[in-house]
């Protein structure tokens, strides 16, 4: 009972049925009772915590602006960067193959037990109960929010300010494609003619490409 | 005030701040206090709310399956037809643009302030009185699920049948593509090797007639 108990410290939450709570801290490959369905509930409970906050800290966004934020804070980088916060990887139960996994992976299995752990909070108590937890889990991260405009991708927002300044689209296009069939590489031009500026980028896609020299043509417009 | 309390009386839910409920009847076409922020915030409760109800209703359901349950339910065609039957269409503002639109347009519009009432409600009182109106105005939707292996997209379950039984994964072939191009016309064919059918579709595209062709590839099976 040891190991549970410092976590729920960490957590900042006290469960009364810990049963909730071993099944959210278990990942598919250690037990037929694991915390899959817990997480389909604690995503549901995320969102709408993560909606309210936002709603109420942010009365003038638009709903696309609401919309991005929630995206910047929900996500599997964000969660499992609080996961690690909460040492969840020592708290889990794995199996021995899930264990040895490292990187990616790992993050996204620890980054879907947070959320599973948020449903067994609500199933073990109720939505404040786990919009405590949200808040001492997140801590700044909820409230040191990014300029929303730069959470739009760098295509969409340069085509946003020429419209706005009523100048003509940026053009795109591919100047070579090089590489085995598993690496390739796309190199893209953006030129915007009406400010005879122009870019070049690289990348694993054309689309990052594309979004790679938008980017530098947005750099050079804002400096 | 008469046409808010007809709404009221069939969404079962009385505001105490009659603005949030304004706010929630107006269409972005229609003022400068529109429902897209509230909108923002009830899909995040009616997601929520419907997680919940299939977390408790379905405790032998996986993941996936309770995944696929909330899609079913919720989604622009079935809030479309809870605000019909809410005469939602009655009680909205919306500029004389959007007055006029019919079909998809208009339902889409009618199904966003759905979820915009619902945020409202959350605001005016809590998510236990959301989940009364969810119950009201779902009703018999809760209780009536389809059977989930119907909720998968045909290629999928042809595929995961025939790996349960360990044969070989059928062959899609493309046999023709014509008319013009805001028109194609995509002619697949699906084979399975192992129990010597075949099955032939049409659809607008490749993918749509891959699904197509899996579909009576699944009725010989079951018939």
């Amino acid at each position: 009972m040891d190991r549970p108990t410092g976590f729920e410290s960490r957590l900042g939450y006290r469960f009364k049925d810990r049963a909730l709570l071993e099944a959210a801290l278990t990942h598919r490959s250690a037990g037929s009772v694991h915390n899959e369905r817990l997480e389909f509930l604690g995503d549901a409970v995320l969102g709408l915590i993560v909606a309210t906050e936002l709603y109420r800290r942010l009365p003038d966004a638009s709903e696309g602006e609401l919309s991005r934020f929630r995206a910047s804070l929900v996500n599997g980088t964000m969660l499992g960067s609080v996961a690690l916060e909460l040492q969840l990887g020592d708290a889990i139960a794995m199996g021995s193959g899930e264990l040895k996994s490292g990187g990616y992976r790992r993050s996204s299995i620890l980054a879907d037990a947070f959320e599973a752990v948020l449903g067994a909070v609500y199933l073990d108590s109720d939505l404040n109960a786990c919009r405590e937890v949200v808040r001492h889990c997140f801590g700044r991260r909820l409230e040191t929010l990014p300029d929303p405009v730069s959470l739009i991708d760098p295509k969409t927002r340069l085509q946003e300010w020429l419209q706005s300044r009523q100048l003509r689209l940026p053009e795109y296009r591919l100047l070579s494609e090089r590489g085995e069939p598993h690496e390739r590489v796309f190199r893209v031009e953006c030129r915007v003619l009406d400010l005879s500026i122009e870019a070049e980028a690289e990348a694993s896609s054309r689309r990052k490409a594309q979004q790679a020299a938008a980017s530098r043509i947005l750099e050079q417009i804002e400096s």
